[in-house]
């Protein structure tokens, strides 16, 4: 199978030709299925960006942590927060201190150790997050439905094996 | 198939077990989908950043800016080079200073519009790439080779049927 068969003329953040598309087809198989890989991140990233931004005026790395804290209700600390950010080109400290002061977070200090803050939402942060984590889904659905539920389960898999191998790689 | 018939327990950044693996199984396929496919991202570009850094003092940044560069040997205008970058987190201004310090790239007035600056490599900049270029390309064959060629080639079309829907829904 020619996985190049046609140029596919798609885009980098601004909508460009990006350089995936202009390498020599058959070459650098590996190169270029990176390429396209963060390609596609990108291109899927920016839409989620774009969308949260003009439905709920938030930016995706706000939506990010409020997203970790969903998933750990009895909340997490400043350190594990940070470490489980999806996305980069947040301040966490910034992004805490202002959903704090919206009541969508609280802090409060570590049972074992009074020293280190937990932060988790509070109740109107989650009723908050559920009502965005709901519509940024539909988004999500909608990017994704080019894919049969076949060819997600097949992409799901590669890249599952990628991440498997590459995961060892890293030091 | 089942897509998450094991559980993996890959990474975010830091090495976490990532959201992708914590929502429930056979639920929110394209979400789950998603995740799986920034987490491979973050994995493959925290690899490179980290390589990039300790083998040649450089940035991912202004690697890729190079990189676009090098495909455009006429060279490119300030604005054409910010929409073809890839990665994020870096100040285009900042890197073409510093590049053009070190003797890497020059600007030239654009021959059309003597008001528009064009960007190139100079000999030396082509040179210094093309060498990190080749060694780049070795350790993103290296965190593939968990794919076989045909698993590449399958992930390449599925990640191109993807790019080709998610462009359209752009607005």
């Amino acid at each position: 199978m020619n996985p190049s068969g046609a140029k596919l003329v798609v885009a980098n953040r601004a909508g460009q030709a990006d350089i995936e598309t202009r390498l020599t087809e058959g070459d650098h198989q590996a190169l270029r299925l990176w390429l396209r890989l963060l390609a596609c991140t990108n291109l899927i990233e920016g839409s989620v960006r774009e969308r949260l931004k003009s439905e709920f005026a938030i930016t995706l790395p706000r939506f990010d942590l409020m997203a970790q804290l969903q998933r750990s209700p009895a909340g997490l600390s400043m350190g594990e927060l940070s470490q489980r950010l999806m996305v980069t080109g947040g301040n966490v400290t910034g992004i805490v201190a202002a959903l704090e002061a919206e009541g969508l977070i609280v802090r409060e200090p570590d049972l074992g150790d009074r020293r280190i803050s937990r932060v988790r939402l509070t109740d109107a942060g989650k009723t908050s997050f559920e009502r965005m984590a709901k519509v940024h889904e539909e988004w999500i659905v909608g990017l994704f439905v080019g894919l049969s539920a076949v060819e997600q389960a097949d992409l799901s898999e590669l890249l599952g094996q990628l991440k498997a191998h590459a995961s060892k790689m890293r030091n």
